[in-house]
């Protein structure tokens, strides 16, 4: 049923809202004896964690995770490992002018009209907050899936577009992603995106962004052939990200543009090796993947939270305006790269165990 | 685990390969009641099926369901609805030359990696054939959201871009869609594409497309708040068909190129009747109908088997050459229409079913 | 959610009524590379199906397993096999008499109050004819048991209390199991349990049953600790069953009156050989098999359809009586022996393929 | 998969060890608008938790629930619930003498062959302390039930056989039940088995119980027709608590013994309403609830840890001897009273709102 659990064999449940005691995350189906230490998952939490630069969200959370079950002596032990994160600087006063209001762009209405109940602090469930907890899910894959494919696995993402701006592809750089505040892979980008999204938020807007993903070192063989295709399952894991409406598989909406001979991705031998001379396919063949590394882009839209006055209604059904106030990302986007590292690791490593059951 | 189901609550699980004697589709979780008839899914089955223009395959499939479970005096039982569509006009002789050669584009390689076993006929299990069970499921979830909902409901589905070409949107006509072999809603654009692909065929090649998806009637309230979110479940469903690579929810991937204003889809209330201004989200807020037109597209990559010589290898690891001849779509997006109505019905419907169970 | 599905990685759904044109089911997640052929199915069907002898139901159905997807060239593909089982020997007239009157012991009203249909014939779904389905499903999981584990894999079921005559285990062959009607394990107890069985028919009545089920070569470490335990899975596994009411897994419902030292199974080791002094936990231990040989049992109610004359209502909720005539079995214990034996062995195989799949 | 969730639609999902921090609880799927306080759990929580008699352990464990998400202003959000449970009084010390020792009957042996890991402190993810969560999930689902259906729903749980002893079931007094240590519904069995406890425990052997669960107020139609049985699933919750190792429901393994008369509960109507005449089937008929009593009853073996030597084998594949010390329960079946009347709750809810999902 999975309301808020995801994943097939390796699975977590997330709970938790924005300005609750605390959010969390129970990980069920996770190997036994994999080293594992708070430390492997704190790293990737700072990378998403809010407060960092001038450019995303002013809130203070030191998004500090404590594992409370499923490690002993250092070693994952095959039961369930929950993790807590407390929130620290919740204001749910920021809130209050806004109390009745719904905020165009947000889930407010929806979340009101289907549940009954209106959690306005900071958005309650419906948060963005939530991801810090599929990060630190996908931290434990990350661990995870180094330790049964070695070190040839890695996952990288990145910023690829800001707004308007894309970023020149060819120069994509993974050690220059973790050195600029925008996750951009490409140094020239950099400045650029700089003026560009201080112009942005100073004019009290956001925009949106694309981000990539590459995850290399993947096995041939993994997803299924029909309704758990690997591409569905990461689709499926991006597009429950926050703020995101479109996802793209290798060339993605472009593939629709290409002719049959340039969507081939041809396969060549060198000796026993087989290389593919281009991969449009992203990777993923039929669902399965091919051995090529699998990429993935998503679009995540502007902030719906801005400061810009907007027309909406009110709990009453009345006409009224909405400013919001706050401390909000002017690009939601930025911080979606360690979220959409951690949804494309849970994926990867949920297939890698459900293709040791079936064709080991 | 669902590798070869699909659903939460209405749930089907297809089964067949493109030569076996038969393929089918049983149905779970219908809910009792409704009237049902092979009629209503025939409608369906007809426009998916190939043969019916030079536009598409020239099997000769008359894809009729039958129905042997599930129904009785008329009406759905609430147990399982078993359907069978017999294979009539398999040539597997066509497949002899490629039988030990890997096409490029197609899911032959990763299937023999991933299963050990080689299906070369028609592509076995991976042929597109299986979508014809998913339309004769989406046909029943078409008939019980018509009786849960109303006349209202409605499900359309286009091509709004056929390889190179687009099609103009402002003359998007319901009723034009069934009268061209493109399922375009334009009229004026049907010649174009008809020349245009005319002449991809011919010259051995083939092209993509991309197709939109329009749901209307749907109440506000469907959808799950996290990893079963609308947006989620519809990704999946239409990445799950063969040959897509993207997915756009509204405004999709052009999303990220919008300002937090553009993007807003203001609300208004005209008396006690709610209206939003746009429709950016495609109907979609936090993973939650909201009351508009669901909105989806997906771009299908060009159809992988050509004519046009390319290389690759085969089953001993060597390289060579390969042109595919038979029976193909010069563009498989086109029979992908009803295809992708029928995996939206099945989300709306399981959405619909679940918001009862938790929310009723 | 599993309305008419069972099981986790391999997993069957099953469909089809009573006096429908046909029942069938579909196996997911089967490994791939099994040599399986309908043969090997049809022999614990025919153990099933009725008519061999008096003591069971007169129908004479050949219950023909066919399959037609998911094997090629003799092997399995690892996709959906699909079987059908014709029904030949439905006579619907038998049930017109009894058609608006809910026959106690049976689902005809709890059906009716649910779905708003009643489909008198032969009970519909509600029947035990859908267990043939089961054994269908089973017959495979056997089959990939012994290619995964070897020749030392067995399941055997047998009979040991019929009504109110129990057998002597201590006398329990296997071999003798095949050779009489009863699926008897004790020789000695065959005569008696024929005289009572005629006495119990003559009389218009029916009687229970106790099977119990035993499998050994089972590797340790099958199962989950806290809700897919072993034995919670075989519990469910064989409660669903038709006319099943009890489970004991080992010592069962006795295990209530040992005391803590009776009930220990001790543990010993010879060289590196691990022995238990006994085996009371039916041999698993934690929700995870031990590598002892599992034993369960069950306990099957008196067929509920009988001549004998019983108080009931009818569809008008008007009191009556009822008879109920027809091809019945007297005793509907018995054919569940190859029924219990396919529940048990899917439940192996399922934990099997999900051991690989975490701790492999 | 499920392997620590339990449940389809309102599902709760457990974490933690007997010695680590804490232990808790995530439930999902509940419905919204409940008013529900930690006060509606802890009433069940007090009645499951150790140190309350001398009948029990002596561990000392104050068991308050703490929610972290999902309730807002007092009522349920339909948001996840998360529960935490502190651990104040684990004693590790206790369990270094059998740190390397396997104690028979329990589950460390299959564990550490399982997972490759020997968490000894106090057995661990295997021991019965995770129950704590089941009950507070299960005073959730009790809390909602009485919301859903009104104040004629009730569970009540007793035990019916202590070790040797039974009690007289003519004597039931619902109330009797909470005013001895030993959940006994027949006041005149309590001191008998006063004395008996006592003599088992003197004897550092520990003795086994039959608990016997009635819900009555329950609709008809939960349940689902083949392996969703209302039946089958409380099985497998029944069965998935530490030591039960048999089941029955209404008559049980007794209805192997009946005729097809006695087992018939033959139905009248009295103006509209409609009684059974009796309820051998335990109120479920075909797997789906016929309004009558719910009635299931399930054997707990004797606790394992106990005082007397026994034989076993250590990590090293040695033989030796084992005395378990410490504060254990002479018969951990009294405190399973309110852990089945909890998971008997649960299933019935996920009934009630799949029922509401597909029948509505």
């Amino acid at each position: 049923m999975s309301f808020n659990t995801f994943g097939k064999i390796f699975r977590f449940t997330t709970w938790g809202e924005s300005h609750g005691p605390a959010i969390g995350c129970v990980v069920d189906g996770c190997p036994p004896n994999i080293a594992l230490t708070e430390k492997d998952i704190q790293s990737d939490m700072d990378r998403r964690r809010p407060g960092k630069s001038k450019f995303t969200s002013q809130r203070k959370e030191a998004d500090k995770v404590e594992i409370l079950s499923g490690v002993f002596q250092g070693k994952t032990t095959g039961t369930p490992i929950s993790m807590i994160i407390c929130n620290k600087d919740a204001r749910s006063r920021d809130y209050e002018t806004i109390k009745n209001k719904f905020r165009p762009g947000h889930a407010d209405y929806t979340y009101f009209i289907k549940y009954g109940i209106r959690d306005y602090r900071g958005g309650g469930r419906q948060s963005a907050r939530e991801t810090a907890s599929r990060v630190a899910a996908g931290a434990i894959a990350k661990t995870v899936l180094k330790k049964l494919i070695g070190e040839k696995f890695k996952i990288v993402g990145a910023v690829i577009q800001l707004g308007l701006l894309g970023c020149n592809k060819n120069n994509w750089k993974n050690n220059e992603i973790r050195k600029n505040p925008f996750f951009c892979p490409d140094k020239k980008s950099v400045k650029l995106w700089e003026k560009y999204l201080l112009a942005v938020r100073k004019s009290g807007s956001s925009c949106g962004a694309v981000i990539e993903l590459r995850a290399s070192g993947i096995p041939i063989g993994l997803g299924a052939p029909i309704y758990s295709k690997l591409d569905a399952d990461l689709a499926s894991a991006l597009m429950s990200i926050n703020a995101v409406k479109g996802i793209n598989i290798g060339a993605g909406m472009n593939a629709s543009l290409l002719s049959g001979e340039e969507n081939s991705d041809e396969i060549r031998s060198i000796g026993k090796k087989i290389k593919f001379k281009s991969n449009k396919a992203g990777g993923i063949l039929g669902g399965i993947s091919s051995g090529q590394d699998i990429i993935a882009s998503f679009a995540v839209k502007p902030t719906s939270s801005i400061l810009k006055s907007r027309e909406t209604i009110d709990k009453k059904i009345k006409n009224t305006k909405i400013s919001v106030k706050g401390r909000h990302d002017p690009c939601v986007g930025i911080r979606a790269v360690p979220i959409g590292e951690a949804m494309m690791a849970c994926v990867l490593l949920d297939h890698y165990l459900l293709n040791r059951a079936q064709c080991s």
